[in-house]
């Protein structure tokens, strides 16, 4: 059973995890999790706090000797910035400093107050951040970790920023491997007019969303189960993706693309090679049929909604004096497309560790990966 | 706690849930489940099969003189045609009749046969077929008469089969309520292209697919939360959708529009009134923001595929005989989005009662109902 | 992942469970399941309803032609009388019959009522009877299916009634195999003592608790896990034994004789023989050590307090007149501590067989015996 | 929904914990957790490295100002010890420092390095380690604050140490508070036996074991359920006791006795005063009927295991030679039932938070207290 809680406050001294049920034995390879810390924080279009972050992650328990013990893990990652902020966000003592009471459309913030019976926006600002996500990349990047001893590679790449989408007829996923460019985008055509579109946008202090895509090769077929609606592999992509901060959409393979299409046009045929090995010409399902991973690339796509935190600011109201106001602008961002590709690829990454510890248990590496090479040889052969 | 486990094979006696967790003394009304099912079983394009279900549910338990005790829902739904294949689907004895080996596309059956190590695909495609969903909507429908309860209001409508889309411009959120139509669809204009598209698909041996939409009226603000990645509202909500058969997408409010709008463009500002209310103008966040409901209505789309058991039969391969054939045609339907959409209803319904359920508490209506209008009291003075 | 649900009233049309988690494959014998409904029948001590029900299971989904297949399966257990009770308990319609106001002490009655806010204890009575225990035992034995395909064998057998307590110095567990006797008592001399005892509280009027124990023998070393709290195999089968209904207390091993020991006497030494393999001449932990099972016989043992219906009954309170009366008596049971010990098996299988397929994974019976037989040569060369 | 998950070793850097679900709004008394923690590391017949500890937590998020946000709390403590464990403990690097292979009795050692597939037993020692209590404690300390904003008290005191048992008739259990002593006993007489008993213990280079009981006074009727296994309360209660360390029996009220009473002496009349509330003269039930608190005092008892590391070392074997040895000696208590009470308290506490938060629901504490009235209300009023 794999199982992680995140915590920490955007400003509080810093951020933790605790992650359990990793096999004892796995390598893990620390720089593999501040790479991925590094690249959520990149990005065109990153405003200025992204400079002070550079965060790395310290592992506090469940780890020895670069192994895992089988223990639960503890990450933390510390905000650099806590030293400026260790009054407005202390533990203890009275309330300091200034109140946030204009509230942010596009946030958590005025539900969060109401909900949570809070007179101070911050109180809800400050875990609703994407800055959680943080926590989300580490926990990710040790899911990578036994993914990787696994054969199976998560990699992700923007598709739209703004309209400005990619030009998809040159895509090989199969040989799609990790991207280098400033918006993860793997074609430059499209990355450079991006750019633009992004620099447009900060002119006028607005800002953009766009979508992007997680795929991962290498997948064993029969991850997941047709046989209760949440154990469904798919349902679990969804729940993650959409868990991330201003994801407002999640679709693999064609997705919305399939109400258009018949459906001789939308299934990927089967066939049998001169080894009697079955093989499809096509990846229409994305890599998952009944629920379960089909032996294909899996391609998962969500979609980004723009910034609400605009230099230009909208129309709200000051819940203190319930007077109209313009929205704060705590922040200065006016793309994070390119982050969220990061942290999709975290949490499919966790989807897929969870379901695979769920399919061939194991309490050790050598447990699990021998389980995975019957489980294979076996269907292989069938 | 709301909790429920739907089991049953779509050839076999019968199918069954269990549900938990409903409050004690919610009256219950069974013609509301009953037409829900038969919903579920109407619509444009659907095949023979259907004739012969007009599916009706049985409650064996937790349910007394027409009200839950807090105790155990037992649902069932006999599937009528269990005298035609009760020896075909035997709980016990030998093996009987024809052995489904022709592997379809666009199904559970070749990844189901390897993962659970069978041979006939019947033992995967009778419980990974959508026959399932009547279960679902069962359950569903419980959890309507409890949201009702609260003034909480579910419906559906399709939006596009193959590429006919609606006149959204017309479509008046707020007012929307339960469609009697034979497509689920609101623009007659665009219902009548629709059946056309869906004969023309018929003629061809073809099938079509289409998207749908989830309206969630009278919701209180503040269900879910923000504070960890899987008590969001709209990861549940993207679960939910993506673990019905065939769903391959789910967007929440403008989803992947999104990707095309600036900032100023995609969020709804807030405003108050001259009774210290705050509104929205516009709702392009879907009634969702935080990962929590902000009052308005929800939306939340999803997209099915067109359906995978064309009567022009796609490429396959035989698993027994590892020769090329044609895939097996076990059901007629062209178009089954309208029933999806009833499905999608069910589903939706179960998410608001659970997430209502872990907010409010309650072990009688009577004391949820009490803290509910307490909490809506306190934030609409707030 | 092993999960399930009962459900069902104790007069109502019938007892139903979804069983879910089960691997492929796997035969399921319907003999054992109504051989173990009949032994939680059975039982010295017993009233006139036992002998009217004489359980039978029905499995309404998940097994074909005699074997599992991956789905959830669903189980009935119809009550014989409901005939006579169809009115009473009817699901739909108005109340009728007589309401049942004389809370019984030692029941869930009179909490039970204003928890749910209900004014019929019936309304609690029924669901909060052991007569649910009939699905767990349905439950448990198909949970024996799986583990008897491991080798491993779950038996109870009494040891203490009313006072009278098996002589446990000629007690060998390794040997013990299921026990045919009226009060499922391995020692003859004890059990004719239980038996003159049981006459006597009856001619009281009175009635009798005991304690019995669950012996598990065959079960691999490493169920169950030290690193979090709640995966501790002891943890699991305290649970699981404090959630039978009237049992008080848990204990594994020496249990509570452990606090008059000192450490030298309560330990188990560990050895090594000529073939370098390990073992212990004593096991005085009952065959857990650190949350986990370390390849001893598990005994765990629990005590059942006196049945709190009396023919002479106790001094109550009717909730409606508020007046003092005495306690309705609705059962004649003296002593039930044989029929407990069955269900107690029961629950032991659930938690042994949730421990095995959380660790050794596996869609199918084949790939759960592969890895069991991996570890297990692992283990013992190791 | 409450749930935690700690994490740490023994000798690494520290210990930590994420606790989630705690409403918004509470008062976090820090004061209160150290006095916890501290009264966690007293008691006669600790060794020597208790006094190297003196546990402090440290809040890393959550909560602001002293009051928690709704957010997950971060709780660490730190090994005071880690100057001289770095090396040997270290997350990174190579190997360092003696391997541990001589497998202690009663301990997780053998059956650990099993499962996890370790060689060196250090790797598994220390998280089974008792160490790990003390993040328990400090997430018990939170679920206390919880509980006394409620109005409910949870303390405990030792009933038994290596025979000396107290003298249960002067107990009077509804004026039970927290109590100062050596031994955290409520019976001086017994007390210094004990005491005596704990010398010659370690003057015999042996240990001792004992028995203890949480005593929770003030909780509300109706927590937990009847309707399913899972819910009942005292099914949580015995899974969180028989999760500490060495705690091999858990029972309630009565407990193992009501093998050994008649039902007319073993069950709690009910009786209705002159304002029309119900009372009972007696508790043999330990607070819980039907799965549910019923309103008395609860009374949960345990026992302890001798501490299995004795300085008069017992036979085991050597997991690298295959050769007899003597079984380390890593600690030197001679008796921790007073400690093992406290942590008893601890998890009393977390299953009564997580009852009441099921029960009530609320995002802020103000919500969750109006809950709580209008139910006592209206159940006092029934």
């Amino acid at each position: 059973m794999f199982r992680f809680l995140t915590a920490g406050e955007s400003h509080g001294q810093c951020l933790t995890a605790i992650v359990e049920g990793l096999p004892a034995g796995l390598k893990i390879d620390v720089d593999l999790i501040n790479k991925d810390l590094a690249r959520r924080q990149q990005g065109y279009g990153r405003g200025g706090r992204m400079s002070i972050e550079t965060d790395r992650v310290e592992i506090l328990s469940g780890v020895r000797f670069g192994q895992t013990l089988g223990d639960p893990i503890t990450l933390k990652v510390k905000n650099k910035d806590w030293d400026n902020w260790q009054e407005r966000m202390s533990v203890t003592g009275d309330s300091v400093g200034p109140v946030f009471t204009a509230a942010r459309p596009g946030h958590a913030d005025l539900t969060g107050i109401k909900k949570y019976e809070r007179t101070d926006i911050r109180d809800i600002l400050e875990r609703a951040s994407a800055r959680e996500t943080a926590t989300r990349v580490a926990v990710g990047a040790l899911a990578k970790n036994l993914l990787n001893a696994c054969g199976i590679n998560v990699i992700s790449h923007v598709t739209n920023i703004g309209g400005v989408t990619i030009d998809k007829t040159k895509l090989d996923y199969s040989s799609l491997s990790e991207i280098k460019s400033e918006l993860n985008c793997y074609d430059p055509v499209a990355e450079m007019k991006m750019k633009e579109r992004i620099d447009n946008a900060k002119e006028l202090g607005d800002t953009l969303g766009g979508s992007f895509e997680v795929v991962v090769s290498g997948v064993m077929e029969g991850l997941g189960s047709h046989i209760q609606w949440d154990r469904r592999l798919d349902a679990r992509l969804a729940a993650v993706m959409m868990s991330i901060q201003a994801i407002k959409g999640v679709e693999i393979g064609e997705g919305f693309e399939y109400a258009n299409l018949l459906g001789s046009k939308a299934h990927d045929e089967i066939f049998i090679d001169g080894e009697n090995k079955y093989y499809r010409k096509t990846n229409h399902a994305g890599g998952i049929e009944g629920g379960m991973s089909n032996g294909e690339v899996i391609v998962v796509r969500a979609v980004m909604k723009p910034i609400p935190t605009l230099m230009k600011p909208l129309a709200s109201v000051d819940i203190a004096t319930k007077k109209a106001v313009l929205a704060n602008t705590e922040r200065s961002d006016v793309c994070a497309v390119s982050a969220a590709s990061v942290v999709g690829e975290a949490m499919v990454a966790i989807v897929l560790a969870e379901a695979i510890l769920e399919k061939f248990g194991g309490d050790s590496i050598g447990d699990l990966l021998a389980a995975i090479k019957y489980y294979t040889t076996r269907i292989n052969n069938g």
